[in-house]
Formats: C-alpha cells, sequence, structure tokens
C-alpha cells in the first residue's frame, strides 16, 4: 500500500489526505510532528531532497512531492479535474496561485501566530504585518472570484477547492477574519458539504 | 489573435513566449515595463484580479494566469506535456517545485541585484543572505536530480524544463554561482539546444 508522509497539521498534507479520501485512494500515513526535523533526516531527504511532507511513496519507491501535484496525481481521470482544456487550464491557475500568493502569506501567519514557541513568534513578529497585508489581499482575489462563481475552476467542485480550502478554512488561526469575505465563508460552508468531506484533525 | 501581456526581462514571461514558439501557438504581445505599475491599473485588475504578468487573453475575453498554467495550456496534448500519468504528476511536481522552492529566492535575488534602482536595493540587502541560502538549496535540489536524470520529467524535455530554465539560466545575475552546479549547466546547455528555442532578450 503507498505511504502518505504528512504533517496532521499542515493545510498542504490535509490536501492531500481529503483527495484520497474523496477519490477512494487507500494509503498508509506516517506522520511528521511539527518542527520535529524528521524530514530533513538523510533517509528522508534520499525520498524527497527538497525536505517537505506531504510526500506520497509507492511500493517501488517512487515518490510524488508537492501537495497539489498529488493533487493531480490521484484526481487526474476523475470529476474532480475538470474535463474541459480551458477548466483544466484555469484549475492550475488557482492551485499556482495558492502556492505563490496564498500559502506563502495565509499558511506562515497561521505557523507564526498558532504553532511557533512564544519566543519563536517574537523574532518573526516584524515580518508579520506585510505577510498579513498579502494574506488579505490572496483572500481578497478569492472573494473577488467567488462573488460571482460558484466554484475555482469550471461548474463544480475540483481540486482547485481543495487546494485553496486547505489553508483558507484554518486562515483565523493566522488572525485573518473570514466575515470580511462573505463569498469566500459561503463557499467554505460548500466546500464542508461535499461528499466524503473530511476535517484536518481527522486522523484516519 | 490572442494578446500575452508580458514583461521582457521576467523569467516568468519568458517561459509562455518559449513555449509560445516551440509550440506553435501564435500570439500578440504587450509590454509592461518592470515596476510601471501598469499591472495595477483597474483596466488591468478587471482581467486579473492578482495584478500579475503574464497573463494570456483570449479574443471571447477570457483570461489565463500564472505562468505554469499557461504552459500547460499551451502544451496540453504535444510532446512537451509527458504522456504517461506518472510523468505528468512529475512534471508538475517540479513546476510546483520552482514556484515555491526556486523563484522566490532565485528571481526575487535576481530582480534585488540587477533591477531594482540603488536605493531600493540598499534598502532589500538585509534579506539577501537568506535569499542567496534558499535559492542555493533549491539549485541544490535541481543539481541532485539532473545528476542521475537528463530531464526533469520522464525522458525527454518538457514544460517542466522550460519551467525550470527561465530563471536558472540567468540566475548569475543575482550572484548564483553555477559552475557550482555542473550537472545543472549541463542541463541548460541541452535545453538552449533544443529547436525552436530562444533568448530571453528576443523581442519576437
Amino acid at each position: 500500500m503507498p505511504l502518505l508522509h504528512h504533517m496532521q497539521v499542515s493545510g498542504n498534507s490535509y490536501k492531500v489526505r481529503l483527495c484520497a479520501r474523496q477519490v477512494g485512494f487507500e494509503c498508509a500515513l506516517k506522520d511528521y510532528p511539527h518542527d520535529s526535523g524528521l524530514t530533513r533526516t538523510p533517509e528522508f531527504l534520499a525520498k524527497n531532497p527538497n525536505g517537505r511532507v506531504p510526500l506520497l511513496e509507492f511500493e517501488d519507491g517512487g515518490c510524488l512531492a508537492e501537495s497539489d501535484a498529488i493533487l493531480w496525481y490521484l484526481a487526474e481521470e476523475t470529476p474532480l479535474v475538470p474535463a474541459l482544456a480551458w477548466d483544466r487550464a484555469k484549475c492550475l491557475e488557482w492551485m499556482f496561485f495558492e502556492q505563490y500568493s496564498h500559502e506563502p502569506y495565509v499558511a506562515v501567519t497561521r505557523n507564526i501566530m498558532t504553532y511557533l514557541p512564544k519566543e519563536e513568534r517574537a523574532k518573526r513578529a516584524h515580518a508579520l504585518p506585510d505577510l498579513i497585508a498579502r494574506g488579505n489581499a490572496a483572500l481578497g482575489v478569492m472573494e473577488t472570484h467567488l462573488a460571482k462563481n460558484e466554484w475555482f475552476a469550471g461548474v463544480r467542485y475540483s481540486i482547485a477547492d481543495i487546494a485553496l480550502y486547505a489553508y483558507t478554512h484554518v486562515a483565523n488561526e493566522g488572525g485573518y477574519d473570514l466575515t470580511k469575505h462573505p463569498a469566500v465563508s459561503r463557499w467554505l460552508k460548500r466546500v464542508a458539504e461535499q461528499p466524503g468531506h473530511i476535517p484536518i484533525t481527522e486522523s484516519w
């Protein structure tokens, strides 16, 4: 059975658990505690030289990194990847937006505010105003889209929604006020109502 | 004819020009001078609320942002996107790696060192050591892969190579020493020898 190397509280890891559940992909889980350093061991770096989870390891030794690439692999040929070429491109557009313009701000703010020890948090405090401004800008881009569209790519729920849901639904842990983004808030509710949805805390 | 909103010196824009040329996709070009602020006008934000180029605009008004999503759209169903599902996933893995672990360091260092006015550069100088360390780490991950593989995804040149080539081949403008990464240097040469290759400076 494939093994998903993951971190329970990480949105990037949660994306993969959620998608796996919704497409019926079975795998075992190996949890890496937050800030344990266990993704930087020689043994782990041999599997992913970039030293990050999630990492999906297959029985033949093949390893796939990058949460959104794993989503694509699990969901290609399922309804979670749009059938039309244009919608597939828009799906990837939002996934790259998520990794470049959303995660580095919304997720990093959450990490600093909720998961770093107090002393480390104090050292990063100077970075917070800029991170929060950029995180709110990303939420604003989502709000603009969702004010006119139900989903991010095409006419149905896709892996673009999974990718953006992962850190958006816990953005409050980074101090973001989602009530300022009503279309985003309604979309979060729609995502959570999809068949097979599991919460980030689900231990599998 | 589609219109590519782009910035000549930007690696993200260059990716799209290079791929378009190699797959035979014809489009007009509109150049946005560096730091002109022209991607933040209301007119541009109506096309891309995230305020960035490259942006590919079609005659029906449809707009596609995010360089790597545009690559996928242009190259899907061509030999530049691998035919095997596993290779497609690895192709996306490297493209997400590029946007998350490479571009924010290698490209940003280049921007600070080569394109910012002297006064702005001085303000960002404190950030350079960390950016350079992370950029070198990304080049190291590429070196590890290329020491054993000719290309990034599957057995031939793909959009993953285009995505990573764009900022790697000008990394020296950010102060990176590519002679420390011999497998990367050999791969850069292979990419530049592909049919239809154009340099970043080509004005089209």
